[in-house]
């Protein structure tokens, strides 16, 4: 159809079928649905008549394209005006071929992978009939604490965004020409990575400065690329719920930024004004909605059961609605539906391509650049030939796609036992739990330490379980399981070499793991071929080169804790800084235990010192920096060279360092290549008080390094007229 | 004088003499000084020339008449115009008498007592020739890592509003009139109590609506007091430094609040704008300071090197300058220092006044109505026929005045072991340290278990050395040092009843001591009688009264909690919330160990219903809302009803809970009382998301209870038109 066609559909509805078109319910509500007779809990008492299901825009969380064909088949049947049903699922780091989470796809550095990922999630979704998935979720935070943080790719506004625009390629492609593509809805607008205590759901306060400087330009980016939708989410901003939030929804979002796509709720977020008490009941909450802009109701009735009544009572204007709807139709158009209402969903072709070795290939590949080598004293890489005892709950356990992997399955899963018995022979691998993962038993312990008493070296292969992360899944203590403590230390006492191997969704308070493991690798949750590519890592098939996207805290106590921290009026260890009134702990460092940007290889790389073009930059010219990088080892390696800039004085105050770019550089052994990396007068703009943003004139840093501690330095000027 | 002599006296003067009124330095610079050699450290640095201390304004930390005397009596005669000079201190909790910390302060609820406490301070500071206390501090915070929260009166924006009246008036009285008075000094603007992270001096950053709601009241309560000084925070607020911070100050200090007194600096932050990146040089940081609006620079030179060039120079008003300094003069007007530049300073009358019995038994009263009563499975109060074992780092330490008690002595304070043999006859009495506070010893250890051993209960005089909090003394640890959380718990195995005694300057997370001993009672740092004190609550000569003025998290992980939080969109324990997609940690409750408001008593206390004059409300009448206390117990007792407010639905969230009002209410036994409060409209006002302050007709709940948590509720409703 084209933009008339589309604008003449809109004047055909009648007020419910426009309504009808804000509406999203689950699968099972659907005539066609695999198992629709499951309507249980709150959905019973939603007040949706049969009708109101006709008249339906969209549908969550169906997948297979025999599914999907056959609810569109009916609905189509059925729909007065033939408007296709939208599917949208969260597809958030695969769909049947899981890949790593994307806090692990955040310490890749990646975005060719990151891409090539997205690009095959939406593949294997789009053959199952689903057209948009709810992701890229970009939400920057600093809470560990927080069970989503695996969610997005850590807490760095500039890797986010661009991790945020690879996504969003991988996923959408050029939506309306390619094959295998599904539109892409960024998530959570805005800031819910950033809520009080990192308890999920809680509220999240800050300026409009902090706001704009580092919460929104992942969001932002991910829009300038192209995506489709956006999802509100479930915190207060300022007191306001953001779905709700009309200065954030109209002001900022469909005003500044120009959005003019579909806003929808995250899951009960419009019924949950109430709650949150500003809307004392749903056709208020209805209302609210509304006039923020949200276009779709997801998963409560609201909508449904207020919006026409509170267009006839004149409490709202039928344009408002006819917005709404009009951009809900326009995406259906740009998909394809009313040409074809199953667009690619294809039952033959989701065997044929899902899970193939390809996408297989893919994931293993982004797994091994995901793994983190956090601490290696002669341990890694593993002899073939030794004997090895794999330890603790993980190991031989397919909980390691993380959350968000509900097309994911176990029996496709390569756990970690698997993947070490394809490089070695059985009889060099003896296994044992140990413990479980919260708690352990006597004969357990038993036969881990008789099995490893036997081994020339012990794996220990702990973790948290999945649901400890994840939406709702926050922790106040973020150190692994005390069993699990336990039995590396038992493990320890028997003086053998430990590699601790590790599986969890947040970044933990590591210290004692640190203290009692020789080598220790963060696995995060890896996916389907994490077993494989832990393998390909702990035998030095792959050399690690993955670097933390978000920093690892030295205990609870210190969150949050960033790289790109300010410096205070008192640091700490500044020259003339006094002993005890400095911004410092008493009882633990300022640093945490490892910082943004760290990440061990089984090559060693050498920086030359800084070098820039000039020692000055205008707004029309640029500066080029140049560092020379050795592998000054016997192993080929890849080093992710990171550049960061402070701004030394600004109109408020500017972060230690902000990264500005980096660059993957492989190297053999012996080789040295001189890395090149171009700063322009935007990299440096900032917000400045009266939230214009801009660079002012004066003294900058660049910093050159293999981590944000750990760099070299030059200073250049700025200059205005 | 009056107004016209000063504004005359000001006309008089030269450039340099007029910057000289905004440079405020330490003691040892003036001659008169008792210590005068002593400039080191920074202060050699400082490039002030014997010129630029002949034309100062002010002096910081003098104290005791002769000093101070001799000081000014020096500088008048070298005066050309003979302004004499401003003395300024940190009289935060009592100067040689000292009072319990405010924290302690804030929870007794005692604002009569917490103003004779000011009374006192102000009366023997003045005797000293003190003229200003940079006093009350009252920032509020829900951050126990913060060292300096012991410094305010907790987490209540209405308990810390009416504490910083209190305060003002005890120290101030009618400062034109009254003897033995000080100017009071409100700190420290604004929301230094919020530091990211709990460190110090960290980053602050919040929404101008949070800050108005939340963190603004108290300051400005102080201020309409009449408090007639305010001194600029460390930190930055919504980037930008509060010494240089002219929204902050010109637009909400000067502005809206039409503050027209003196603005200080705190110690050295005009300077620290440099480090904090918003000014290149002493230069520019004089400049914006100046521009914000503060008037007198603390212990740094920034000041003193660079106005008089930066007015020659066309980049600074002169007007900027007279301002600042016609406030000055006139504050030195206001108490009479021209016309007698001693004002109270008395050498004899020191020595009648200073820790007089008057003084030491206000002390002691406030202390034991802050002591909190947190567990008692009954065994206080204690037989006064048993013998004690009394155990800890805290047995005999002097170390119980806290922080900000530069002015009080050792040899002055009542040790608990003193306090007890104020009771019992010595042999009842064992005493041993049994650890160190941070580290212990065998022989420790030995000696206290033998002694333990013979005693038939056991008081553990435990806590925090009075420098893990106070200024930068923040810990990211918030439980009791390990070696004493041993010595509880091997106290606790020889089967005797102990009662925990701590001295702390935070909310500490207590669970282990909660579980090993029989009571707990939270002595904070109790002051100069604290000895005293405590012995008359162990011994029940004083009933337990104080409640907790801030809550009391169940673990750092938990941190920030706090009573008036948010319902969120999915609250934990809502009728139809799931099992697990709600606002909560999986590992610990949201709810803290003890919340705000709670303290037990010896007596038992019985509520009745709520009741209420009418369901209904207008901007014209009020509510009474009255309620039956009775006293259950044996003993007499007293209890502080507390009245909070829930406002249903509003334009932005709004708290579960807020504190309105109080009451303590005495009660002998089987007494029953009827307690009566008023509710007004103007107390249901709060800030909207445009920040109008201003009530919206609709439903609200009313709470009265014993704390926070254990309340009984009624609606009403506010009509308007």
């Amino acid at each position: 159809m084209n933009d008339n066609q589309v604008t003449n559909l809109l004047k055909q509805m009648t007020l419910e079928e426009k309504v009808g078109q804000l509406v999203q319910l689950a699968t099972p509500f659907f005539k066609g649905a695999t198992d629709r007779g499951e309507i249980t809990g709150p959905m019973e008492n939603m007040n949706i008549s049969e009708k109101d299901i006709q008249h339906t825009g969209s549908v969550l969380g169906a997948s297979g394209a025999r599914e999907t064909i056959n609810i569109q088949k009916v609905h189509m049947e059925e729909s007065r005006l033939k408007i296709p049903l939208l599917f949208m699922s969260d597809i958030v780091h695969g769909f049947r071929t899981i890949f790593p989470v994307p806090l692990a796809i955040g310490c890749s550095w990646d975005l060719g992978l990151a891409e090539i990922s997205a690009s095959i999630a939406a593949k294997e979704a789009s053959l199952s009939g689903v057209h948009v998935t709810f992701a890229p979720m970009v939400d920057l935070s600093r809470e560990p604490r927080w069970g989503r943080v695996m969610e997005a790719t850590g807490e760095d506004t500039y890797l986010n965004s661009e991790f945020a625009r690879s996504f969003v390629r991988g996923f959408q492609g050029d939506l309306e020409k390619d094959p295998y593509k599904v539109a892409s809805c960024v998530k959570h607008f805005a800031a819910y990575g950033a809520p009080e205590g990192g308890r999920d759901y809680n509220t999240v306060d800050m300026s409009e400065w902090m706001l704009r400087e580092n919460y929104l330009p992942a969001y932002k980016a991910a829009l300038d690329e192209g995506c489709q939708m956006v999802m509100t989410a479930f915190n207060i901003l300022n007191g306001i719920p953001s779905t709700g939030n009309e200065p954030l929804m109209r002001d900022i979002l469909r005003g500044d930024w120009d959005f003019d796509g579909v806003l929808i709720s995250d899951w009960g977020a419009v019924k949950e004004l109430i709650p949150h008490g500003v809307a004392e009941d749903q056709k208020q909450a209805a209302m609210k909605a509304m006039k923020a802009g949200v276009d779709i109701e997801m998963m409560t009735s609201c909508y449904v059961n207020h919006v026409q009544e509170l267009i006839e009572n004149g409490q709202l204007e039928e344009q408002t609605l006819d917005e709404a709807v009009l951009r809900i139709l326009t995406l259906k158009n740009k998909l394809g539906l009313f040409e074809n209402p199953y667009r690619d969903a294809n039952e033959e072709d989701e065997n044929k391509y899902i899970l193939s070795p390809e996408h297989r290939n893919a994931s293993r590949d982004l797994a091994s650049k995901s793994i983190v080598l956090l601490k290696n004293e002669d341990t890694l890489p593993l002899d073939k030939n030794k004997k090895i005892g794999l330890v603790g709950p993980f190991a031989n356990s397919t909980d390691i796609l993380g959350p968000w992997s509900w097309g994911g399955s176990s029996k496709d899963t390569i756990t970690i036992d698997a993947g070490l018995i394809n490089h070695i022979s059985q009889d060099q691998l003896s296994i044992s739990e140990g413990t479980d993962i919260e708690s352990g038993s006597d004969a357990q312990w038993q036969e881990a330490l008789q099995k490893a008493e036997e081994s020339e070296v012990i794996i220990l292969a702990l973790g948290e379980h999945s649901d400890m992360s994840g939406e709702a899944g926050c922790r106040a203590d973020i150190r692994l399981p005390e069993v699990q403590l336990q039995l590396l230390k038992k493990m320890r006492s028997l003086g053998k070499p430990i590699v601790a191997v590790l599986f969890n969704g947040r970044p933990l308070d590591l210290r004692e793991v640190v203290e009692h493991a020789d080598a220790v690798v963060e696995a995060w949750y890896p996916g389907t071929e994490g077993g494989n590519a832990i393998a390909d890592i702990l035998f030095g098939e792959v050399n690690p080169s993955a670097k933390l996207s978000m920093s690892m805290p030295y205990s609870v106590g210190q969150v949050p804790i960033y790289y790109n921290r300010f410096n205070t009026g008192r640091p700490k260890g500044a020259p003339d800084a006094q002993e005890r009134y400095v911004s410092q702990y008493l009882d633990i460092p300022n640093e945490p235990l490892y910082p943004f940007g760290y990440g061990l290889s089984y090559s060693t790389f050498e920086y030359g010192d800084v070098h820039l073009s000039s020692d000055q930059i205008t707004a029309e010219d640029t500066l080029t920096v140049t560092v020379q990088l050795s592998n000054t080892s016997k192993v080929a390696g890849e080093e992710t060279v990171q550049l960061y800039i402070r701004d030394l004085v600004g109109d408020v105050v500017r972060p230690l360092k902000e990264l500005k770019a980096f660059e993957k550089v492989n190297l053999q052994p012996g080789e040295t290549k001189e890395v090149t990396f171009t700063i322009n007068e935007d990299q440096l703009r900032y917000y400045h008080s009266n939230l214009e943003f801009k660079s002012d004139a004066g003294e900058f840093k660049v910093f050159v390094g293999t981590n944000s501690n750990d760099v070299k330095t030059k200073n250049f000027h700025l200059m205005k007229d």
